[in-house]
């Protein structure tokens, strides 16, 4: 069995290596603060660095939380690359830049190793589960030979193409959250002030033609004013970020998203960028002169 | 059993009255051409006026193309106002503004009928095979007494409030339903200049958490670029621009909705008006420089 | 000398009248409220009705203050058209949709009178002054023997085209001010918030290419707060709407002007509509966290 | 006097040099290719490296294109500060982030140096002219200092405030055009459509007090159907996204901005990037499904 080291044990990552661990690979960690790795509930061997982790491995899997993190990870003195031994694969499952991705893999490649890419959605839910969802990037031979590995921690695996399609799509998806939740936020401020029960417009939706569980999912938070981040406007905001500078590069306007960042920023400016990317609708509750709902909103 | 007179013989209406005919109503109706009632398959009487239909129904139903034409129907001299007696019901089925509904009650609640309102969603599948759902405006008893007529065409009905709260659903439901398609359509454009294919991207959102029937059904249409209309660009801008106004009224800016609606108008500029609404993603791709899409999105 | 009738006592009205009697026309006056041609400092008759103002006059000049005012003024039973004799000469100086004007013209024309719009732009100072521009719609010699009229009240005529032309000209002045306004205000936010003084920016903008007296002029009252209404927020919404719905009969999409808009909303549901356009810079501030600026903005 | 090393001979460059020499100061040049000294029609020595030119100055000024071109005047290893001495006072005439400006300056005075930022306003037109306006960051005695030398290329010098400042100042104002050029060009494309000509709409605002040169000036370029580039299209979107860049990493929303990028964007994808800003008019007029005007617009 491959021998999996596995650097970033945030929320996602925690939920993953458990996984791995349960399904038998014997997993090494790295965090950057190695109490991280107490409590995982599994037995796995920390290691001091990115580069140790990577000596001793058959594949690396990075789950960190931004491009910054990816690039100390592996491009640092002590990181993955510096401890590549030709034949390592590398898996990243951190959302990324196309870009970056790109420039990983070949560096990678141009050691001898290999990397794909393989971010994720699915949520801390997901990961705790085991039923995350995996876009893949890279050579087809390569996902194929690592599906095994992902299909421990998830239940699909998408292959979009080579690396950099699988950043792409994960920031398409979260350009398409962005929509959806903007669309139900603007319908229930005019709901609320026309006196339609948010409950009912949730009802609504969920039986129509258009209905999405994700809509259930965040209506819900937002009728119980519970904005604990799954994920949070701070991140959201970073994707749409990347994404409106990916179609900037590509000559690709996209109207609709740049409203929308701008509102999301707007609850950012506002203190809210740590909360639940629902709690855009407090925004947009005082663009519109409402105060917080009494009761039910 | 209840005389049901039927105003509006177009694409939903056809369906409508079929089923009710099917489901052992004695139906008259009216229509602006009477030729519309040829080939409809049940046998139903032709009213020559909306006021003709109105005195021999014990219930009214009017499903037409928009607010011009209800006004038509209910308040011109020859129209079901004129016809209506003491204890006749009205049912208002079109997409109308919140004001015109209340406004349509109050003539009616004056004259001694009553009136809900029951605008729907299906489209034109749902009305063929009777699987619409209904959100009901208006007051609660007769909702309750008028729902075995709504569920001779539907599955369900969901009571929104008094009149003009389910046009406000409606209304917010079309708002919803432009915010999807405009941010699947931005995410097809931005992975069609990346060459992620657009197969790939409808995959990965099916199998994802904000997965939705309506992205499966929206994105494969634009995938063989089948733009044969459902819901016509045209109607969806009423729609929006409906909603817009309500907003305007209560004093709720819709900073998304409102960049959204000028991508929709770019489409209608550009003669796409009688399209299906996935046509919005032509104009998309004329702003991004792109040309039709040579086989496969 | 032509005998005036005068309908509109408001914040330009009055100022208009007095320039009008200071060149000698003989002046009546109609105001909805008969308490407003008070304090005038001229001597001037009051109409009971417009129509009595139009059974004594050679030409009516009305200038009230939206679409609905005008309608009561021109259309209603006591209104201007009741007491045109053949050859009034009438004069729409009020802020109306083109259509509107239209509408207007052709009634004035089937009564054997005839019209032409003149809606102004200068403000309450240049209507004390006598320095108005009027934009001018209708029959080139009709706008012609008007001049001298209308030379009476400002400095400047010109021509615009036939009736609805000026219409949309002051919509599309109004909008552009519209830009003009939220640039500066997005630009002293930036400004703010990067500790950039507003009186540098303001400075700047003063000594560049792109200099206008009215950024000096907006720019000042925001730096001192002074929010005393010059032209109000509820009052550019109002032709912002107009402009936007006329541009959707057009099938022209104005992507700025859309998104611009829901800023200006969003002043007015915060309790900001009766205050000076300067103040969307107040909404805007609240959008990115910011409070009062303690001393200079 | 002072010597002068310039670096950077675009269109703006060329005209600073030829004042600069024409006053008598000595001056070096350097630039990417050294035959854009050819023609200058002043006698100038040219440097092989922006080194060289450090070496033998008092004073170095950069004038290029992006802040890419400046990373490599300033930091390449034939760079300024690879040839900097104490002492050398250096002038930052090109327009980049606030961020980079700061960086730049830290970077000189860990040298011993020092540096001032300068970028202009006025165009080819006003360096060639010597009527520069300059928005000075720094130390407020080195920018008197080196007011003098400013005041040979331009006519005015405002400061700012510390180094960072202008660059910001810049920003804003090329955001504040952009606000101006958008406004113009919707409200051009509705009064065409509705049969309104472009020299009356700028007739009507060269008149209004909302008047401004910038408006004459661009508008005459669109109604004559001159799009040679005084500033791209390209140029503008670099500065719009570093300016809304700058106002995302202050958590500050820029609503009318965001929306207006993507229209210049939508003019970049459809290959007017080389052309004149004012050519975003053209966009705006594919949108509107409106071919090239025939005659005038």
């Amino acid at each position: 069995m491959m021998r999996v080291g596995f650097a970033g044990l945030g929320i996602m990552g925690r939920g993953m290596v458990k996984n791995l661990a349960a399904k038998g690979f014997p997993v090494r960690v790295w965090n950057r603060t190695a109490s991280a790795a107490e409590g995982l509930g599994v037995k796995v061997e920390v290691a001091p660095t990115p580069k140790a982790l990577a000596e001793s491995a058959d594949v690396v899997i990075t789950c960190v939380a931004d491009p910054a993190a990816v690039e100390r990870v592996v491009f640092a003195d002590d990181g993955v690359l510096a401890g590549a031994r030709p034949g390592l694969r590398y898996v990243e499952c951190s959302t990324v830049s196309p870009e970056l991705a790109r420039r990983t893999a070949q560096a990678f490649e141009a050691h001898g190793c290999a990397m794909i890419e393989a971010p994720v959605t699915g949520s801390k839910l997901g990961a705790e589960r085991g039923t995350l969802l995996f876009m893949a990037g890279g050579p087809a031979a390569l996902v194929a030979e690592l599906e095994p590995l992902l299909l421990a921690m998830g239940t699909r695996v998408i292959h979009c193409g080579p690396n950099g399609q699988a950043a792409l799509m994960k920031l398409v998806g979260n350009g398409l959250v962005s929509f959806m939740l903007e669309g139900l936020c603007e319908g229930l401020i005019v709901a609320r002030k026309g006196g339609l029960s948010a409950r009912t417009v949730l009802d609504v939706v969920a039986a129509s033609g258009f209905a999405s569980p994700y809509f259930t999912f965040k209506g819900d938070a937002i009728v119980r004013r519970d904005f604990d981040p799954h994920f949070s406007i701070d991140l959201l905001i970073k994707d749409q970020s990347l994404l409106l500078a990916e179609a900037a590069d590509q000559h690709t306007p996209l109207p609709g998203l740049a409203a929308i960042r701008e509102v999301f920023q707007a609850a950012r400016a506002q203190g809210l960028g740590d909360e639940d990317i629902a709690a855009v609708v407090k925004s947009l509750e005082r663009m519109a002169g409402l105060g917080e709902p009494s009761n039910e909103a």
